[in-house]
């Protein structure tokens, strides 16, 4: 049994800093690492990507809306083709960082209000598809278990790996439960472990509503801009790795 | 015998125009094209690729400054590594819409005021140098024919390909005349002309002040938002073939 | 009887020129000048302020979304009270070259999906009309004829004037039929002439399905950046006239 | 005998936070605004300027180079009279901020790069100091104690205030020691109070190299980015008012 642990990184700009970058980057296998656009820029992303490199974490682009004043957490229109062009842009932009280090791309993962979109609506998510696939087809896309952009990019023979959300609740239908709905964030760090070893040895997670549903999942998401985010990172790996269970890189053999 | 002709393309941004691309493609055999920083955008960069890609002129990248504004002609302070960092962002982003039309990277030419620092500044010259090997060593650099670049880059063991602009008077000491210099522009076509076939053929070119001076140079560079370059770029390339010499990418066997 | 005509002026952007500002500010009265943000940038900004003040045409402010990439005209989500500060924000800095150019600022018309939003979206349209009133309660908010913005914009006691597109056509229900339907640009000169007599005459105008519906509006808009777009308003000016009716700027006694 | 504290406020940019600009606001008289290029943005500013207003602290813009990724702290090259229209765009959208608010502007200080130009290059300072005579004749300039700027203000006529760095050591000539120098850097919290009660009441100050230098400054500096800056200003103000200066906004009659 194994499991990855990956983290939005790299999301500082300039004399702005967010995160705890050097802390999250011990207790993650993958790093999905902002590519200037909603945040992070060229110096950013070369120390970033450094960081992942040294320390064996895999190298994500995390590729979102040109929106550095909304974060990319806004929608925005886009006219058909743009995601496409959008994402190749920002994977080509990190990757070139990678392969400075010395290292390569190990996966994409979309950020904000493009992940949002692009797992529920047809034509993002095919631009998505489209366009790793264009870049290289040998990467990971990494989307939301049970979503429609994990079923497509599966369809399309594109490698996907599903992600949970350990400090999230999740509705019967396997979406997740919305931030506005009462107990939609689990605080309580037991609780978080055990719904992270239910996941990763039975690939079951208890709804809010108390249903027993199946998620398909090999990555656990941790939000680096969370306040205690490595600290709970930390104790989710350690409790994982205690029950034997392995945490490497999604893409490690 | 044989030249190139490059010239800067994919300038458009969102709702502006900028040049004639469509035209100047027909004429040139390589196209350094707009990476978004100073100019372009994802979608204008992916267009362009791809009419590069279709009339099988070489695609470079053409990185410039962060500044939209001030269309990368205006110098900006840089930390040490940032102009590394800056070249490396852009041409990641570029190569992109190379691999995804089923192309590949031919060429590096910096922007405008990077450009120039680059070609006479060497902390510049060695950042854009060590961006481009550090990204692919196979990668050609085009800059100015007879700078502290050419030389460093010459050392350095990257290919280089030195360019030459035929419109543009030079000094004796090789340099380019300042624009603000009386007959630094040349506008008369059949001296441009003579200019280019003397260049290309004896690799000598008669200086503002009268002297011959010799200059390594392996292409030709017509300003793509000039009005008129592309019937200037038609011109020459036929007078060029009209000697027997060959207009290729600079990459052609 | 009198008219107002209004253009979207001032939207070049650093070297990229959009539209024939020059010709059109020698038919309009008032202009909408681009603020920065979609548009527009400072010396644009200071420069068609200049000519405007010149020529006697009413100044306006023409604020839109943070989106240059997208020219303002995809929808964009903002936070509650963000519209509001967005359009402080945009007519305060052109209010300035208006000051510096020994004018004042006549008029605020929000722009393309700002524009279109506030148009329909009570909490949107609320914001325009608060950061109208905060800044100066004198200034006129130019909107839709028969929109929900004008409605509320009246109600607010602030001074509204409605606008009309003389080469669009209407649905019966007073608003502009989309783009999409056959028949919803009028490309035929004459026609755009009829229908602006009719509406300053009689406040009438013919629906696109052939009814006759009442439109209350004090301007008539010209987009600058259509071709041809000065030569018509220059046409329906010189039309109007004929007739007898002054063309004057909104804020005129 | 009075003095004003100014800092730099509003710095926060979209999700990124910088400073501490609550607790700041409680021991400065006057705030220097970032007005959305190098730093701030709309929301930032609306809630600066509101707080400003709330606590009786001068309203003040700082305007800076349109550079968010160098924090305008990197010079930029720019064409004659770009300046003056840069500052009166930042000045004019800070100002709508003020109206909005109930307040009024009370004075403008460029921000960084453009702060340092201005203190030395004629062109700059003029293009300053024409921007605020034209914007307002009225508005206060605050520029460096003993530079040129301040010199060219005082012939102007405009309203001026001269700044001293309480922190910073300065040379004999009456400028700021580079902060590469031994020494320029003052963190000695006895140090920097005696220094401030020493210029205050005898309008001297000891430079680096021990000479007695006369400094005309009627606003003392603390930058509100650097940690404990709060604490310093809150221990100054204090020891200042406790030998009887009044610390007020520098506007204040």
């Amino acid at each position: 049994m194994r499991v990855d642990i990956n983290s939005d990184m790299g999301e500082s700009f300039g004399i702005y800093r967010l995160g705890n970058d050097g802390k999250m980057m011990e207790f993650i296998t993958s790093a999905n690492i902002a590519c200037g656009w909603h945040a992070g820029d060229a110096t950013v992303m070369a120390e970033t990507v450094r960081m992942a490199q040294e320390k064996g974490v895999g190298i994500g682009a995390h590729p979102g809306y040109p929106d550095l004043l909304g974060f990319g957490r806004r929608n925005m229109e886009t006219f058909k083709g743009e995601i496409k062009n959008y994402i190749l842009y920002q994977v080509g932009a990190l990757a070139a960082f990678a392969r400075a280090a010395g290292g390569s791309l190990q996966h994409v993962k979309p950020h904000g209000a493009l992940y949002n979109l692009a797992a529920r609506d047809e034509r993002a998510a095919g631009e998505v598809i489209a366009a790793v696939k264009a870049y290289d087809p040998d990467l990971i896309l990494v989307t939301l278990a049970g979503s429609l952009c994990a079923e497509m990019a599966d369809s399309s023979g594109l490698r996907v790996v599903k992600e949970f959300f350990p400090d999230r609740a999740y509705l019967g239908s396997g979406n997740l439960a919305p931030r506005t709905m009462e107990g939609s964030v689990i605080d309580d760090v037991t609780k978080v472990k055990e719904r992270v070893l239910k996941l990763v040895s039975t690939g079951k997670v208890t709804s809010i509503d108390g249903l027993e549903i199946s998620l398909d999942a090999g990555t656990l998401c941790f939000h680096g801009d969370t306040p205690g985010a490595w600290e709970l990172a930390k104790t989710v790996r350690e409790s994982v790795e205690a029950e034997g269970i392995r945490v490497l890189p999604m893409s490690a053999p």
